[in-house]
């Protein structure tokens, strides 16, 4: 069976999202909606059978669309989300989910009530290599998860409605969310930013996140660097994991390298501990043969497979939701001098 | 006018000290003390001229020493320098000063009340990257600085008495208070680690600090990491400095990119500003032609040329007391999950 | 004035062209021509007032077409060019420009008897990269060029028709080609090759070209790499120029960097020559900002500039000449144990 | 059993040999023989029991030395090899073994009629990384050798004496000779250089060595590059190496990733075969964990083995000459316009 999406918002991320349901077997595009009626025919092109719309109402009441992809900013997200799960669709949110984590709880609730499929477009997350970590992490070869340092910076466009954390963070926070066994759960976040250029809002952000069992987890984002980096390293207890995503040649390196501490040396002086207890593994290394293929490929792949299987998407609210958790209560951290602030509860409200 | 210095302590870092002294033309080494007169006798090896002692009180008492170097514990800094400093020596420290700010105080008040040098063995200050770096920052060729983010990182020998932060980050805070215009005086310190293996100290540590002028810096300091990597990255209003110390081919590279904001262009509304005022800078990169020079052998020289001129060297005891003042503050965040910590004043005491 | 193009060949590398030649302001697309009218409506697509043309003579018979792109296998570039020179168009030949240096010959007087354009679609040529480079050549920032070394590795398809030299080199010697003041015209070409696949013809090749003035030029090219390589050293008397095509941060670096010959110092004897004369500079190195643009855009500018001015364009059928003198030399030299075969002169025949 | 060596030279290389004698627990000391006693004692240093020796003679007259090291100018290691042999010691010559091939030839015959050892100083064949290689092919993991390159380009310092080949190239031969199977054994040698300084001697040069089975083999040296490369592949049927000496943290990567030829899909149609036949593998690849260990202690503990077993050591006098064939080959084709030049016979004389 062939499920029929339609792309709302035809700005920046919409035509990938248009071109990939397009090419997807699991799809047929069925409409690109848009206030601006040329914006999206330049969307349409050529398409044969996909129509462009200027009204949200009238997509909504269309038979024929199962999905909506919702592709506009941010703050628009809860109202067009809500509005499409009332109609009885299936929806796909581009990143972040909402503009809050009260608006994403009720198109969470408003989902699940429903029974529909609410999904967060967190892209990278269907990069063969994240989903290569992923499996790597949750088959245990890293073993106990005991830090995560991400680094996402470069010579980047200042925004002009949020700062590098809300703009960049969430790249991470969804990969990290994706990847750790349990999902991204700190307990608690300290950020700390700076606007030395006076843009209005910080342009330099980092984030500090314990995460339960004394690993912890860090994000640097920066909009300033004049080298482009981005690179995560997930260290574990058995091996330890490099991800340096500009290096197309060898992205993922898998170290059989750490520290061991012998517990059974173990005595009450802490010196003595250290000095008796540590040994270092310094083993090979190895960089597993990834596959390209397109992300959204995948992304849109996994939102058919999780209508019709009538399950979560991987990325689902609930993920979407998460990561909203660590971005507000990052917020808050750096309006309070980088306090710690806990995320709210993980549970769903009642 | 040859000067003659003795080391004290034959560990580690004693021996390089005692190779440096004899090989400059400014110094003569006179002794090599230690309790452990086999180990002193090893660091003086077939060198005539140097003697082993094994007395602290006799060798301080001998009129032919006018420097000593202290390459003991950290905890034993004080008692050795203010022993020296009331017998007239002038007197080098190794990394850290001492074990507290207030210990570290009253060496720099001894060293001030009496006319003699006080000097932090900074080592990386000395690199010719470092002193490349300073001259560059100092004659604005950066601009005004906006960040400064250093990452330390390798598999490290755990240490049985301090944590990674005490370890490693002196090297980034020393070089740090080399390289700003007014030394290295943040607003406040935030501090994050992590023990993930149990070690008994924080293995994983980030600092962060608020400078004055809304800019920021960050330091990255990790005893696991599977991949070395010592980078620092000094972003300035004009041109952004990129150091890598791996990187022996290309050390240093000043880039003329960055982030332009257009202040005439400046409205009251934030969006507007943003996208009206800002402009990128994608400029030409180059690296500067470094000599290969051992640090030390110039740190001995500019102790041999503070004594003989008369004047404070380049990493004075004050700048020993500032990177102090910033590791005590790390502390104190730390113990207090992440709370920014104002360093204590930089007045000297009455 | 806007010229008229047609793009013969719908394979793998007219779509480009065509796509180039419809969104240049100097051109219009008229015709996309194949033998298989399904391919080439695909390339046409949904592009208003481009025609899908299957016969050659129809397409030549035209007036609207300025100019004929030629895109099919290089054993037809002769037949299509001549024909399209002899209906008056203007001809661009995919590289190489023909199968063998007699054919080009053809060509070449063809188009100069006509007063039409012939042009090598050499498209390294026109990168930034490349313009860069011939740019710092030409006004003698190098100075003297003493050598050039080009290697292009890769796990490559092995081609059913040419070897590895066929394939490959020619990018590499257009390069130099386009880079060097008088051209490409060695005085020698070794070549060498293996095939220990048992593949059928050489999938690893070395190219020696003894340059005129003492300099040299290699070229390494390899289909059975695991790494992908592409990099070009121009050693020159005053500088030295290294070209990584696979760092997009820093594509070119140019090197204060070389050994000087004394000359005032020179004796008769060669050890004490070169002991007394030699000295090193190792100066700075700068890393010019290239801007990102496409390179087969400006190729079909350059089209469109020498037909309205009147003259040769940059990669002309010389230039196509020129490298196609060097492939039959080196497949001579292939055939014959690597000897130094000399290409053929590169004199116009009358 | 100590054994007892002696090193006659006291220049750039003599005293590497001597340090490492002294610290080897196979090896004394007993003396540094050289015409300038200076020299020598400043070697000897505050050794104890170690002679200082001016005089050849009486060196070898000594009963107390079991073997010596000679590393002294090429032109003289026949000379004072043969001595040292007729005396009745074991003999390690610093590369090359000799200054030609019938000198090598002398020294090799000589010590096997006297049934003594003589060693080529192959020193980066002792490395770690280089011993992995040895294993990795010997092992059969690569499968068949198909092709070897190697680079080793740097700003060097011209020799009064050698060209580029005869000064770095036996590094690169000596590990391939270590490294293949059979031993280095090229079908011929053809060897192109320039001087395009005017030094009077080569200081750029591309080695091409043609091995049996189809298999290449190619060097290229380099005094005049601003940048230092020192790489080599050797590419395999099952499995590909990629050596980069320069990157400590990662030295060998061994891919699997090739072309494969699938034989029963063969046709005579060459171009089908290619069509049809060709597959590639993409496989993961892994940097096996490399100690760290001085190569030159490892060299004297091969030297010490093959003396008490009575034994030939890894790099014997034959490997010594295989490098030297080489060489002279390669001399040969350099004066012949890079003629394939075979290297003579491997038999040795009668």
């Amino acid at each position: 069976m062939t499920l029929r999406a339609a792309v709302v918002g035809a700005g920046y991320w919409g035509p990938n999202l248009a071109r990939n349901f397009r090419s997807s077997p699991d799809w047929e595009l069925a409409a690109v909606c848009d206030l601006d009626a040329d914006r999206a025919a330049r969307v349409v092109g050529d398409a044969r059978g996909v129509d462009v719309e200027t009204s949200l109402e009238r997509l909504l009441a269309r038979d024929d669309v199962d999905a909506v992809a919702v592709a506009t900013p941010a703050n628009t997200h809860r109202g067009i989300a809500m509005a499409a799960l009332e109609a009885g669709k299936h929806v796909v949110v581009e990143k972040p989910l909402a503009a809050s984590v009260a608006e994403a709880t009720e198109m969470v609730d408003s989902a699940r009530d429903r029974g529909l499929v609410l999904m967060a477009d967190h892209t990278y997350v269907y990069t063969q290599v994240v989903q290569r970590i992923r499996q790597i992490v949750a088959e245990g070869e890293l073993g106990d998860v005991l830090f995560v340092d991400s680094v996402r910076i470069n010579l980047g466009l200042v925004q002009p409605d949020v700062d590098v954390i809300w703009d960049l963070a969430p790249h991470d926070l969804s990969i990290i969310d994706a990847v750790l066994p349990g999902g991204l759960d700190p307990e608690g976040v300290a950020a700390h930013g700076a606007d030395p250029i006076g843009a209005g809002r910080s342009c330099v952000g980092y984030l500090t996140m314990p995460l339960p069992g004394g690993a912890i987890s860090h994000v640097h984002v920066n909009w300033l660097s004049p080298t482009k980096i981005r690179q995560m390293v997930i260290g574990g207890s058995r091996r330890t994991l490099v991800w340096d995503d500009l290096n197309p040649q060898q992205r993922l390196s898998v170290y059989d390298r750490g520290v061991d501490l012998d517990l059974t040396s173990r005595t009450e002086d802490l010196a003595d501990r250290t000095a008796a207890g540590v040994s270092y593994r310094l083993g090979d290394m190895y960089a597993p043969s990834l596959p390209e293929r397109e992300a959204l490929g995948s992304m849109v792949g996994e939102l058919a497979a999780s209508i019709t299987e009538g399950r979560a998407p991987l990325t689902d609210g609930e993920a979407g939701l998460r990561v909203l958790r660590v971005l507000e209560a990052a917020s808050a951290s750096l309006a309070d001098e980088g306090r710690l602030v806990t995320p709210h509860s993980t549970e769903p409200k009642d």
